[in-house]
């Protein structure tokens, strides 16, 4: 079992980034690692764009990322590039803040054009901050993603269900407390339909990269 | 005469990319432009971060964006990219918002191992923002900006008379308002040493920069 | 009247990037500019390989590149990125070979998803040859394009009618000569149909980029 | 024990590119792999870049690349990217030829300007050949490395020893009859004094890529 933090960097509290990256969250915590997700949105703004170290909220954001063992990296795709909002918080990580770890890349977009922002723009900031290693990632088209969708499912009692269900007594400190996330949560529609196919590979991803923290796991 | 902005984007008030961007800006502005900067911190954080189009201070800077004829982009490098500062104010404007416009990119950093981020990270964004024209733009290592230098200087005698000696009359609307720069001021040592030769490349750069608005304005 | 310099690099004689490339050729010289070609893959293969200087083949098209006002650089994606054809051409130039001249990038490829292909990969080459102004290019989708089109066009009848149609009385000088290109031997069924307004943006860069050969004839 | 080819693409039969590739192939060939090198401007030059995938040399080429579990692949930066040499081999390989595969990715070059190059135009194509992992890289300046030293140490005797063995009659078998190389062979000075200092950091991840091919080869 790995410490996995997934940190997603959208402006928006509802956005499809948010519901990918809990997607993902959610498909590792059912696999046993212990993961929890930061949204860059919920740290103090004026702290992040001054870089103020000495603000409580975001030590204690840097010191989850000094914690874990594995990253999920999720952003939007503004201007054919990561969001500023997930780079500001990239940018006040140490110099190789990433190093020993292992990273899952996710972007989300409204145009299969802006595919490749992922490996041209993203891999190598990532790769400056030392990773030691990033995994193919995907970029999920937004239309398999439905931001309406999660806001109901969240209200559900399926939902509800969902959360106990998978993430057990201890579930109030640790991923619940944070995370609390099922896949129905999320409201990715992705549990039927058309839009599960359109994110499997990410799935798939998502489950070779689950192997891999177990077997890193394994060796160490 | 063109109407160019300088956008920066540093989380530190006290930057050397300011400091860098100010020396250009101040450059134009002694070209006979009209002149004026926007540090991207300056903005509302939150409404920054949140992209809260309502805040009138960000519907501000959108429309000085909007009014310019050529920009100045400046960012330090952080993560071998541009920083999230700037990037944050870039994803707030309108997808095409650099149409007709011509652009001056400008980075600052601590290693020439970095210079390629200015054609690799932030031309692709400028580009994708619709820019006419994104000229050869330059890297400058910190090691020739002196930061203390500016502070000392814009406290002192001679610079407030470099505003006045350099602006002239009409300093008052426009560039002297907004901006107030002269090299004094701007506290780049490199009006003397070794300093002025490390950022040689880039006055010359601005100059090409400047006499190609005059002849863009001139064919209008 | 510019001298324009249509440089492409595919492996294969009858490439979808040659349509393109001669297609936009056609169109500059249509416009009225001094227009020719090169493929790259015609060159002798050692000597490209190998940067054999001495090679007359190689030398004649370095000057060619020296004497062109104007180059427009057409690609086929390969592997996330411009091909290996055209880059050990763009290898074997001087160090600042594009400075003063204007330039209009084009790739091709079979999937949106390498759009971004064109800002990340070829543009900071062209950009770090010294190229003064790379404009805005396009990423045409394969299926626009149909080779078989082109070659069944060249020989037929309709075709060389077309030349006449369109090259006019003095296609004789200039155009023909070098490179004796119409949009029907071209072979793009574009001109009728989905596949023209497949490329309808292309043509607009290709205009714009003419537009401005001339307005820098007329200042020069 | 893993299967290694390095691969090499420069123009330059005596090119710094190759010096370094054959000091890592013979490190990691040191500690036990099996490696051997393929210099891309060794393969026939019109079969290349025609991409006939009739032509043996190539086809042989193409095999060696399926059969390896881990490749270093090594070019020279030309205008702030990998070589058109190395590009044209990597055009035809399969789509996924990198896939289940480790890759150390080495780049050489006369400015540290290009350091970027690695991050934002090799790994990417690196990628999306759908490699494994991409491990961390190394960018060689070209002052630590001496072609002449190479030159000179292939012609003493002990040099001779090993050149003798990798072209003549029992070349067939294992890493000598293929690479053949001794680091007095490959000519870096960094045996001693600063040059070996200035790759230092290469030695180091060229070992940490050999200890990971050791651990993947024994959870295997």
């Amino acid at each position: 079992m790995a410490t996995v933090l997934t940190v997603w960097g959208s402006p928006s509290a509802t956005s499809r980034t948010g519901v990918v990256a809990r997607h993902v969250a959610a498909r590792l915590a059912a696999d046993g690692h212990d993961v929890s997700t930061l949204a860059v949105r919920d740290l103090p703004a004026q702290a992040l764009l001054h870089a103020d170290f000495a603000d409580p909220h975001l030590r204690a954001a840097l010191a989850r990322v000094a914690e874990a063992d594995a990253l999920v990296i999720a952003s939007p795709v503004y201007k054919a590039a990561y969001s500023g909002v997930l780079k500001t918080f990239l940018d006040v990580l140490p110099q190789f803040a990433l190093r020993g770890k292992e990273i899952l890349p996710v972007l989300t977009g409204g145009t299969p054009a802006h595919v490749l922002a992922l490996d041209y723009a993203l891999r190598p900031v990532l790769t400056s901050l030392g990773a030691d290693h990033v995994a193919q990632g995907w970029f999920v088209h937004e239309r398999f993603v439905s931001v309406e969708g999660g806001i109901e499912a969240q209200s559900g009692i399926e939902a509800r269900g969902g959360i106990d269900a998978q993430s057990g007594p201890d579930a109030q400190d640790g991923i619940t407390a944070q995370v609390g996330i099922t896949a129905a949560q999320v409201g990715i529609k992705a549990l039927g339909g058309i839009e599960a196919e359109g994110i499997a590979p990410l799935d798939e991803l998502a489950d070779a990269f689950s192997a891999r923290l177990r077997r890193l796991a394994a060796v160490a």
